[in-house]
């Protein structure tokens, strides 16, 4: 039987997961996978962690040296996190041949090209199913079950801790803050919550799903990003009357030669497969020219699930011969010809504050019909005692860049203003 | 560039649309797998056919012995259905050192053993993920995403004709007769509906899928099956009033060294990820011990979504060195020692035709009661001017042997007959 060493860099929630699975399973996976997978090594700064787990003292490594020199070690599994120290190990592991496991998105969205790069010198693996949708192989399945597709559409709930906040404020009437105070207290948020909220992750997971999926490198920086912060719970309660969910979506389209990238906010229809994805579940709607549309549902995060996918990826690097660098595959520079669209197409839903008087919703209909954008569904409420009124459309799918001009055009009117834009996936 | 051929047998539904998708993609795959994928040659009883899809004359071969003996050969895909001419050509591949792709579920779930003796003896690879769930790679995300887990539960709507015809009985209150011919006459359940309706094509997938999930060898001949042809619109009606689906789902546990395969109609829970499965759509929900639930959905027949799947086979086969024998690893021999278990659990649905008079509700509690069968859910309704009522149970989890002995008992009473027993996922 094969035995293989492997290291797990960093023991906190996910290199802890790691660490449990790997050695409450090690019988099951001599049986069922014909393999002998040893923890041999682990490095972590806070020694009483590794203890408390019961790694034995003489395996608890000092620094990367130890680990990556140790030639019992063949896969290291990097769970630090963040991309300095983690860059740096994984570099070093990869120098010296190691197959390298992560779940750092991060790192990959940033420094894939290079650390394929060292892998390739090395003829080392480099494996990364757990930076993207946790237990969730949505890696596996683009690289080795629809690798005959030309991928269409991807649209992904991929950030837990957003649609957890979004779930809550829809479920229970909380504004964003007190569903933001919510998910901190139970660990779904953490105390800075700036890269969940914004989009960062999502962004960055976005980047790694694309370039697999269309076979080019799509840098994060192309992603157009909104978050959440912003978003105010009578919109989700008028969505609701209008069908829809709120979410925060990440959108990758391939069409005509060109790749577009968004993750934001988004009414899906309630009846769509992922209007039911609550909570922090997470799941990624795929359309293939070939195998129609498909979606892939589970826990986008936790220390088991996410641990799952990263013994995945040790157990393919360790029963498969060969490596793979599917990412960027004979393209390692076609980022340079790839046309990215910003004037994306979608449905827009808009809540506007008017002045409640005649012609008021007549000039606003006719700043949309100037710039080609056609309304299916427009309601408007007295607001009891001001005077005013709100105003809500829905248009059919029409051009961003048509909309921002249309809001800024309104804007500009002394009688109506503008108090939300939201796009809605069709 | 590797060049690799490939042969197809049977150029039908699932046939064509491989050969389509291998044609139509040949640019693709050059660029984006690095390999040069060639359909060589096609055995196809009716030329025909093959002139139609446009295959060149000379590769029209008259015999196997013409496929099997081509050396610009590698990759034999089975297209024919049925267990005779398929398992022969098959062996006749595998024999000579041919890597074997197969849509063919009967032949998997009944020869398995066989044909993986004939491959690992020559070293070929025996794929066979279109044989389940049509284009969703749920055998690859067993074998290669989730092999880190014990997988605990999986429970599936693996049928899409079945499927069809549930969705039409629910949404237009059909009889089942009624929806039948419309699936039928739109080309999803065929003249001969045996195989789909009696549950044996589910029962085959459900063999094949847990052989692998659990790692021993599930004969089909061990799956408990029920079919859905005796099914009355009242209790999808009924069910819908109690907030239930009704769908054909197969099951398989794994539990105290026991393992439990069944398929059946069943009510889930209208609020399940299940439940809004709908039309020819197909879906696998499974729970592994680190990753939680996870769900897969998508299209489970139909040309492309199946030739996705057969051709995800063919470049994992023509792009990965060695060729894995996972279904029994290790195993070849354990179903010997493997318990079945036949006293499954489950919640129950009944109606029942009474006498509308004093005692008889009491009755029958006490004979559930004897039978430590608790009700959840009791409902009763007169049927005007009969002297008689319909009664609807639902019960608490309970033993499938003590509903059957309670089933008979109240078929004995004279004032009381059993009109429907449907299992209800909890």
């Amino acid at each position: 039987m094969k035995k293989v060493g492997v290291a797990i860099l960093g023991l906190g929630v996910v290199g802890g997961g790691t660490y449990k699975i790997l050695t409450e399973h090690e019988g099951y996976y001599r049986r069922t996978q014909d393999i002998d997978l040893v923890v041999e090594s682990v490095l972590e700064p806070n020694r009483d962690r590794a203890r408390a787990l019961g790694v034995p003292e003489e395996r608890i490594a000092s620094n990367i040296a130890e680990v990556v020199c140790n030639p019992d070690v063949n896969i290291v599994v990097e769970c630090i996190g963040g991309v300095t120290v983690a860059r740096e190990y994984v570099l070093a592991a990869l120098n010296v041949g190691k197959t390298v496991v992560t779940s750092n998105k991060e790192l990959i969205a940033k420094y894939s090209h290079e650390l394929e790069r060292a892998a390739k010198r090395q003829n080392a693996g480099l494996y990364f199913e757990a930076s993207c949708v946790g237990g969730v192989p949505i890696i596996r399945t683009l690289l080795d079950g629809l690798q005959g597709n030309r991928i269409l559409t991807m649209t992904g709930i991929i950030n837990g801790t957003t649609n957890f906040i979004l779930t809550k404020m829809a479920q229970d009437g909380l504004s964003y803050e007190q569903a933001l105070k919510e998910a901190q207290m139970l660990g779904y948020a953490e105390a800075n919550p700036v890269a969940d909220v914004e989009g960062f992750d999502a962004a960055y997971k976005l980047s790694i799903l694309a370039s697999l999926a269309f076979h080019t490198k799509v840098p994060y920086t192309k992603v157009f990003r909104e978050g959440i912060t912003e978003l105010r719970e009578e919109d989700i309660a008028d969505g609701k009357r209008l069908g829809y969910t709120l979410k925060l979506l990440a959108i990758a389209k391939q069409e005509h030669g060109g790749i577009e990238v968004r993750v934001h906010p988004a009414f899906v229809k309630s009846t769509h497969p992922l209007a039911s994805v609550g909570g922090s579940f997470n799941a990624v709607y795929l359309t293939g020219d070939c195998v129609g549309e498909i979606m892939l549902y589970g826990r986008g995060a936790g220390e088991l699930p996410t641990g799952s996918a990263i013994v995945g990826d040790v157990i393919y690097a360790a029963t498969h011969g060969e490596s793979r660098y599917s990412t960027f595959k004979n393209n390692a520079s076609a980022e340079k010809d790839t046309k990215f669209i910003t004037d994306f197409k979608s449905a827009y839903y808009m809540r506007l504050t008017v002045d409640d008087e005649a012609g008021v919703l007549s000039r606003i209909t006719s700043i949309f019909g100037r710039r080609n954008i056609s309304m299916r569904e427009v309601f408007q409420r007295k607001d009891e005692g001001t005077g005013k009124a709100t105003l809500v459309i829905v248009t059919h799918e029409t051009h961003e860049l048509s909309v921002r001009s249309a809001v800024s055009k309104i804007e500009a009117l002394p009688f109506a203003s503008v108090e939300s834009v939201l796009r809605v996936i069709a």
